[in-house]
């Protein structure tokens, strides 16, 4: 019998990497990591990788977090590992994705180009990525590593029902994300909304239009990640001023950066938020108001199967 | 003085780069190319290409032009062109560029793939895009090859425009197109509709709801491409049924296989289609009612560009 | 126990295909193959590859045999299959494996750089070709790409045998090949023959001269292929004229575009035709005049090796 | 003529930069850099690069820099620059260049496959770097990337004589750097002094012995790089106990991080330091006891060199 | 104006660099080259590359003069030469170009897999070859590097019409070689002569046939290249048994090993030999019997081509 | 359960692969190796490796030991090992493993990349070093190739003990293995003494000073490798002008071409030399003066484990 896989995590994942030990078979694999006075990390593997398949467990929620997750998976793979594979639950800077004007940088391109580096483990590298903002971005990828988009749509529907009861209209954000919503929808048997919005300048637009069929209903507003929330802001004053019943929100990635929470919350526009644990940031900030749901149980079916 | 840059082109795409060395200072690239009876291409580059900087046209529009384009550009190579340029006006297999079922080819992924297989010229390979289905496959190539992502938008728009006169609305026949047509129609300063579909069973879908702006305006859809026009006739139904005055479309892809334009035609739904150059088909079908314009200019522009 | 290696297999092969899972122990894999009105291929694996040693049937017969091939093994590896070998039963354009000429594509080189640019499975690529025009080709692949050149010679030679007999002359058609026979005329223990020719102009050749060992014997012509049969027919001329007793003709790959078996025939010039069944057209063909022998067994030996 | 080249900056090096444009034919590239509330950065590059040659400066001082640096190399490259070249005054990590106990993460290799991966422009890519604390490391770097080390030894030098006069001696702080003093002291014309080091339990050494010849001399400490200053405050003790007349220091790279330059004051064991500015924290500390020397000579040279 | 390309050599071939830089515009770079007494080499480059456009010349003659060569290119791309060609007028172990038996070294490959690792220069890194004793070869070569087959066909022919007069046949001593004397011969306007060899055991064959055109000739025998010269020997026998007037032999490479020149005079066959020197040890043997004719003048062409 | 692993060497390291089978469960795989009159080497792999692990014993120890090693290794991989380990006990060119003057080739870093440049394994390549003249080597490799850096320090430390007794100084030849000698020392628990050189002119140095510790004293010299025992000689005359009781000397790799043992011997200065069996000159070598201990058991160990 093959000894159990080692799981391995970033600092910042430790949770997860908690969560995935306690629901599967697995060797927890020990790291001895320092940060020295001019600010470079020692990092050691106490677990013999020789020959063994290795998970990652790290979200690149920084660019800390993103070397450190390099580092580490470069040494993994030249200490000998039998196959590496990456579990990346929140893949950062995957809105900056195509250059939108002449000279931008596509750092969503280049994060998956620093990933590509990492030298191919005997047997492969793979890389798990949960819920991106584009499918688009599991191409990104180059050479010989294997990515797998997997979906947490099982317990976005799951909180959507929770959130929205019987009848509801799931709604969207912006236009660029009504395909999904008009996806999830469907698997959901509800309506769906849209907003539209106006370019007042450069760099402000504003929402003018919002589909009919939200007065009187429950709206549960769905959108791949949460970050300062103000679209959501947006897109949920225009769902009430259409005539909303009541208003929520799901999302797979909670981010909110410094009071982002509290500017939702005195918001007084939505009843609740639900997120997943992908990000460390909703870990830390759950509360009544801001639930959040593990996304583990759907790591591990991944990590479990060949 | 450098030479002038020379220009080959596959067999289908002949009529674009005769448009191309008319506007610009290109040498023309001769090719010999035969056919055996057994199917195989003989092929033979009858210009000089050591130390050139080379163009080459051709859109992948079935596996043959693939192939005739690969084997074209492998030889350039190899035969020591300093640069070579693909200019792919039409690229086939965009639209399938993600899987939504386990097991689907990401046939779009591997055309990239394919391009991304052709050796490095002495300085660089270049491949030049037109208006991709989806703008992340400029970021599916591989290694050392340069995307650029060329917009047909100026003469999209001038169309738009001839279509719909001083007020219109600019509409979509996809959610999954509601971005691009938010982002035109504000180019524009028009208003933007967009409708919504609602799946039936495994292989249908209805178009079930469409915002409310377009009673008794003149209404042009706007899409990336049209192939057999299906999604197209389903929308402007929905806009005719929603009050429309007028309709007209524009896309910058014209495939219409078989009997499609007959079929659109005689739908009586719509009074013009525009489409541009970019794929041969469309230059064959062009008449009253299908108008073709020419992409040349746009890309003899960044034929010239440093 | 591991499970069964996985057999795919291109629409071409599905007789190939289906001998192999006859003989071996093999699961034979589902594809989901539909061609879309635009001429575009819709592809899907429905039997799950991840952690499995998997085949893929398919001879590059033509441009969209060669691509629905590749578009196939890109895929099987990127849903993570532990090892993909593709079997190749025929090669197509091998006799364009070197530029007579400057300038001429050399269409065998830029086949192998497609195949070589499969991204490779977790445990690797294997390429399984038979009988090539070159040998050389095999090593015209690239990178981590492992090809083995399977030879046919033990069906050739008993095929040689039975058509003639205990004596008789193994002939060649062009000095090319004379390499080959000599060595299968050794391996006979027969007497080899072989012809010269003289450039008449630039597209046409005369056969001017024969060895002399061929009065009155039994001569059976031997070469790789056959494709229209031209140099085949002013070979058998050659050693008709010069005496032979009884001519026919073995090869390992039948291809007979168009007409090219009738005129064969009508040639009246060959008892017998024996070819295998490595090119789906002589599948198709056979019948008194033209015999085919399978392959299968050959294959399958080599599928089952370590 | 071809324009001048492109000298682009990461942030925290554009003092050096703006010391470059000022002693050569340069054009000053300029990037819009924002912070977005989540932490990522944007960037856009507002100079054009196609065509050009193009430079980068920027440290890899922290792992924000490293990406930093690494994210707008790739745009650099992919917006189609002619050549790039990386100029890399201090190399983090340089100091982890082996591992000396199993599993240590070897970060100056992975710093070096992190560069590597830039894909290459259209000419090439190289890289500039200054004093690496082992010269090793140059050839760390994989693929097509040309390294070259570029040496500080004139400057070095200089301010070694500045500091010890007429006769003085070179001494190391650490017997690993036993070779580089024994070579600059050779080209000083001075006597070289070493340290010997015990290793008193698993995290400690006490120095232990010097070699005899700094009785009654000027003693200057010459190191690579001075980080918290432990190091080179411990020989300073040694070699003003074994009579030092007196006692300074001189460096390629001044890190000093949190209070390292007050300790190294209040040890009132040496009597100034200078360091080059390679290193932008030195620039930021720089005052009577640290003397800061400015680089920007021998780093243009180099840029103008073909 | 640009700088003359810079000729370098590695030490065997400096004769034939002497030639080119007398023939044509070329800097001749300067290299320092000693042996240590353990058997290693040092070598510098004493001519600046940067930027410059350099050849190498070399024949793979050895393993010594293959590393050496090596070890000369990868310096010459890593001090940053923009392109790099090599000159390999003999490439060793071309008639290991494929494996006869299982297990069988294909040295031939692995060499091309040797200068194929050579890292790319600035622009590009080119290999021009000699005949090589079969075409594939060229195809051999992996990734980035350009191969360009070089005919010595224009000296070689004059050689062959000075050797047999007005009349000849050209003659070859190996099936193998078939269709190159049958290609030469119909550029010549002679008839061609072949052998055929029986295996009279694992290890030896015997020449039991010629085709019968040579009675009474001049025969010119002709081969790409003269080892021991058996082959040549048996071949000569055979020709004369067969009536023979004259015998002569012209070949591209010349090799002669031992005492196999001897041995060929000794046989008293042939009257002359002629070989080109492309090899340094046909260069160093030349007398009344081996004449020995440059390819110098063919090189420079191909060196001054774009 | 698996097959015992192979163990193939080249021909110089035949004694080394005797005992490592002797040691470990091993198959011996056989290879026939011929030299042709021309110098060129055939060889064949007689024991199938398809689908096996496979270990290949062989030092850099001349250009034709690395082509050896090197061919052998792609002919491995080529006909299908499961995975394959190069086991280098003694890397030739260590000592060039950097540039001191511009121009010189670093031959170090052009055999890491010969090493490299075998294609992969089905699982993996791996490459086993033993005590490196410089660590960094192990990082000089690209690509996905794994090294692994061996000490010796086992058995060189025990042979240190037996050579030097209770009490005794270990001492370095140079002072760029100072930080070795420390290293050690400190394992040993002895004092370590070092030594000053001063470059007398271009060519020539001088040692000028020892550090005091070594009056009567027993010394055991320790250096990485012995070549022709010049500055072991240097430093012995200046340990013994300082003082010591007795020397001698211990070393990894002992090569000792012509006559240097014979030198050595005759100096006088030294009672005896240990090194290990990395170096097939040592091993044909030793005698009463010379020592020669195996590291089959270390290798041996680093082969078996996972």
């Amino acid at each position: 019998m093959n000894p159990a896989p080692i799981v391995f995590t970033t600092r910042s994942y430790e949770y997860l990497s908690d969560e995935i030990c306690e629901l599967g078979r697995f060797e927890r694999g020990e790291i001895e990591t320092r940060t020295f006075p001019d600010g470079e990390r020692y990092q050691r593997l106490c677990t013999h990788v020789s020959g063994r398949d290795v998970f990652l467990v790290g979200g690149t929620v920084s660019d800390d977090d993103s070397l450190e997750l390099f580092d580490l998976a470069c040494a993994i793979v030249k200490y000998g590992a039998d196959r590496l594979t990456l579990v990346i639950p929140y893949f950062g800077y995957s809105t900056m994705e195509r250059a939108i004007h002449q000279g931008e940088v596509v750092t969503a391109k280049s994060r998956t180009r620093l990933i590509s580096a990492i030298p191919p483990a005997a047997r492969a590298n793979r890389v798990f990525l949960l819920d991106l903002h584009t499918e688009g971005i599991t191409h990104y990828f180059e050479g010989e590593i294997t990515p797998r988009h997997i979906s947490a749509r099982k317990v976005i529907a799951q909180a959507a029902r929770e959130l929205g009861g019987d009848d509801f209209v799931l709604a969207c954000t912006d236009a660029g994300r009504a395909k999904w919503v008009e996806f999830l929808a469907n698997d959901l048997g509800m309506d769906a909304a849209f907003v539209f919005k106006r370019r007042v300048d450069d760099r402000q637009t504003e929402v003018t239009a919002v589909s009919a069929q939200v007065q009187d209903k429950n709206v549960v507003i769905y959108d791949d990640m949460i970050r300062t929330g103000g679209s959501l802001i947006h897109a949920a004053e225009a769902y009430a001023a259409a005539g909303a019943k009541s208003l929520s929100a799901v999302a797979t990635h909670g981010l909110f950066p410094e009071d982002a929470l509290d500017r939702l919350k005195k918001s007084n526009l939505l009843k609740r938020i639900v997120v997943t644990d992908s990000h460390p940031r909703a870990v830390k900030l759950r509360d009544g108001f801001l639930q959040v749901i593990s996304v583990a149980d759907i790591l591990v079916d991944e990590l479990r199967a060949p």
